[in-house]
């Protein structure tokens, strides 16, 4: 056996089952091995970008980690935008960095890199193993690091050498942590906030609004206490429609929060951390808790969010059943122009139930959250790093993960030509995937942003690096050159005829929505 | 003024006239800057990767510093890869990585992160100003620091508040540093081993193969002293074609370079480094200087190789006039099948004068270089740092540094899909480059690593890694959906005739020639 080999072997052994793979000559032993340890399953990406957003998806829709493969420094290099998003979602994944042979670096031939300094500003856990018998340990422990809590991204660097030599076989993955209950004192100090008769907030995410547990103990809370409920702004994914609980997400802008916020004394914290501005503008804050609001930490990143919210349910006397429950209901077919809110009315007439949306349409996808709030149950994603070209990838992963699951990329144009490879993946693998692309030719919110700045000098050629319609991007051919099947929508009735078929149809379809 | 108009100011001072860009909201003080500093020409990339891989290629061909605009440290993630070819090219490049407000990352929004370290591997120069006069005072600091010698990548990390709050105005950049002259005792060991009767070789590269004095007087020494003279495997820019001396390049597989270098006693440095392998296999050597033979270095990376060659072609007493031309002759235009030998006399057959080609055919372009050798005089640009992605964004840089000139863009399918949204670019600016991909359907030189590697276990699913024909590439509708006319050649005489059109008529086309 090789160390690659044993390597797999190891992650299999770990419960890591699928690859994203974007290989180079260091990592050809690591392909062979696929042969040998059929339990691994591998899929390809053209592009580095396209495996790191894979693997996040496919983290948050199995709630286990995958790995990746990728090519030396500048292999990394194209991965670490979507490794950020993953960072911020704490995603566990296990990312594989192949590298020289040990006794070949020294000669810095030209791919060599400080692979270490690229990875470490993305990763939780880093190592750089130097022979067969510390890889597969650094392999048990990577999938260990990768699980946290809370979860991210586990940087195994593997020397070519050691994939190639002689390995003792892989090693033994140690049980993976689970968050962490909160503390008594912790609960006593939240229902003593909830309790003070003062305007009080409850703010959820990360894992409070994964699945219904910690959403139905939330709305308890707040239905017991009267405070507010609010989700923080780009959660990885919530659970939500008709029968679950909703709440109010904290808008993207730094004076909606504040609004929000307004008055609120106490915020309670679960799964979310304290609100900041996206980024700073001229003379507004940037730290969006008002000045006399106490803030209380009932669970951070790293403690069972669910748990915590359903004691504190339970120490307030929240009836068991007392969740208030979003009421089923979608917006009827539009008709006429094709618009923001005719597209969104289209999508909450036809999301079907457990469909899993993977969110990317920035300043076009305003209105699809309200429109699909009454839909059938399903699972939504967000850009939680802020690094775009995350949509289509993290839409391949989901579908790897939940193949059963109808995923909806809601993408916009601009955003969609980072990582539009993912397309050609979804075609590869028949993955279940209908992406929307909205294209209004521009990038939209730098054009709000621009203003909002202050940049009030912005000339023609300001607002010319914001046009993206010289040329027209042609998304349908853009997707046929990779294999998956795409129409142009310019009506509502074109849109929801198209959107029908391409959800109706197994398979990778893409829709171009045109708002002009 | 504002920091971003002083910003720009400084760099135009300091001659960087161009800036590729891939802007976001902590940028749009720099974008609205524009119109108000019209010296500056941006030129919009729809991906960090085509913005970085274009200044490369700026660079290279203008002899002089382009800017980029990148989006904190994600934006530039997605530039590392072209970064590192770039770096080891020795292109100079001014790296504008915008971040957030001074005063804004203390509170960690999400697209925060550790922008120095993922900078430092492919910077030569790094700083991030945190006041308005140290912005300028950096941003002239930066231009110079790009130069070297030897050039790179000068990374500037400008937070938006320097960019909005009011500057002092542009900084005076200081005079450009130039290459160092090589010392006497240098020239007397060179000429001492080129004399001593022993079999020797000159290996020339970076500076001493960019334009006709270094090649002229490397020829002159080879003929006034029997040394075999050799060019690095991969320069950044070489001249050649008719009339200018040839040399051979080093083979990209070790044992090539071992046959090249066989019997060899004294290995002549100028620009070039010690060749080693690019990767490590098992059971093969990673340093390929033979053990006996004495490496002598005329000229190092930061040196002028030009006059260092020269200076030692005088001191052997070569002849003026002495160096060996190369004779001119083209492939006749090929009938039948198209190969790569076919597709690679078609554009010995047609390569203007003044081309400048990009060069990421890999295996399908093994044979250009050789039918192409006897073509009018013409620049030829190599994958220096073995990041793939570089070609098409370099030829597109190339492009703007060299409106008069045809660019030839010799591309794999593989490669070419991991920056492919250069097309868009070309078209924005209706860019004079022709684009062949070369589609065989396969990443084949991992088809021959595979086994060069000994990776004998290697089964259908490893096969599968290698194999992008699952679904079809079709790089003529993945072009036109960019704004790129092209069209699909199967046989010689259509791939001729189509590489004739696109080199006849201005702007970007993109021939797809079908190898299979």
């Amino acid at each position: 056996m090789n160390g690659a080999q044993a390597l797999i072997g190891t992650l299999v052994s770990g419960g890591v089952e699928v690859c994203f793979t974007n290989p180079g000559t260091s990592e050809m032993h690591f392909v062979a091995a696929l042969d040998s340890v059929p339990e691994m399953r591998p899929v390809l990406g053209l592009f580095e970008g396209v495996v790191t957003g894979a693997a996040d998806g496919y983290g948050r829709m199995a709630d286990k980690a995958a790995a990746t493969l990728l090519h030396l420094g500048p292999g990394l290099g194209n991965g670490i935008a979507n490794l950020h998003n993953a960072r911020r979602a704490h995603t566990p994944i296990v990312n594989i960095v192949g590298d020289h042979a040990t006794g070949h670096r020294r000669y810095d031939p030209p791919l060599t890199s400080d692979i270490e300094s690229l990875a470490r500003p993305v990763s939780r856990w880093f190592a750089q193993p130097d022979s067969p018998r510390s890889l597969v340990a650094s392999a048990a422990e990577a999938v260990v690091g990768a699980y946290g809590p809370p979860g991210g991204v586990a940087t195994l660097v593997v020397a070519a050498d050691l994939s190639w030599d002689p390995s003792p076989g892989p090693a033994v993955v140690d049980a993976i942590p689970m968050p962490r209950p909160v503390g008594d004192e912790v609960l006593v100090a939240a229902a003593k906030a909830l309790r003070s008769g003062e305007p009080t907030a409850l703010l959820v995410g990360g894992g409070a609004v994964r699945g219904a547990r910690g959403l139905v103990a939330a709305s308890r809370i707040a239905g017991a206490t009267g405070a507010k409920l609010l989700c923080e702004t780009f959660p990885a994914r919530i659970e939500r429609g008709a029968g679950l609980p909703a709440v109010e997400r904290l808008g993207y802008f730094a004076e909606f929060v504040q609004a929000q916020l307004e008055n609120v004394r106490h915020l309670v914290l679960a799964g979310a951390t304290a609100p900041v501005s996206f980024f700073a503008y001229p003379n507004m804050p940037g730290y969006l808790v008002p000045e006399d609001c106490e803030l209380h930490v009932l669970a951070a990143e790293a403690d069972d969010a669910p748990g915590a919210l359903e004691a504190l349910a339970d120490a307030l006397g929240a009836p068991p059943h007392s969740a208030t429950p979003q009421a089923p209901g979608r917006p009827d077919r539009p008709t006429g122009a094709l618009t923001a809110q005719t597209m969104a009315a289209a999508i909450g007439a036809l999301l079907p139930e457990g469909a899993v949306v993977s969110d990317e349409g920035n300043t076009a996808g305003i209105f699809v959250a309200g429109a699909t709030a009454g839909a059938p149950r399903h699972d939504w994603m967000c850009l939680t790093g802020g690094a775009i070209g995350q949509g289509l990838p993290l839409a391949t992963g989901a579908a790897v993960a939940v193949p059963d699951a109808k995923v909806l990329a809601l993408e916009a144009d601009g955003s969609a030509m980072y990582t539009l490879q993912a397309l050609w993946t979804q075609a590869r693998e028949g993955l279940d995937v209908t992406t929307v692309i909205v294209n209004n030719g521009s990038y939209a919110i730098l054009e709000i942003e621009l203003s909002r700045v202050g940049a009030s000098d912005a000339g023609p050629r300001a607002h010319d690096m914001l046009d993206i319609t010289r040329p027209d991007l042609d998304f349908v051919s853009l997707a046929s050159g990779m294999g998956v099947p795409a129409s142009r929508a310019q009506t509502a009735e074109e849109f929801t005829e198209q959107l029908e078929r391409a959800i109706e149809e197994p398979g990778p379809a893409l829709v171009e929505a045109v708002l002009r």
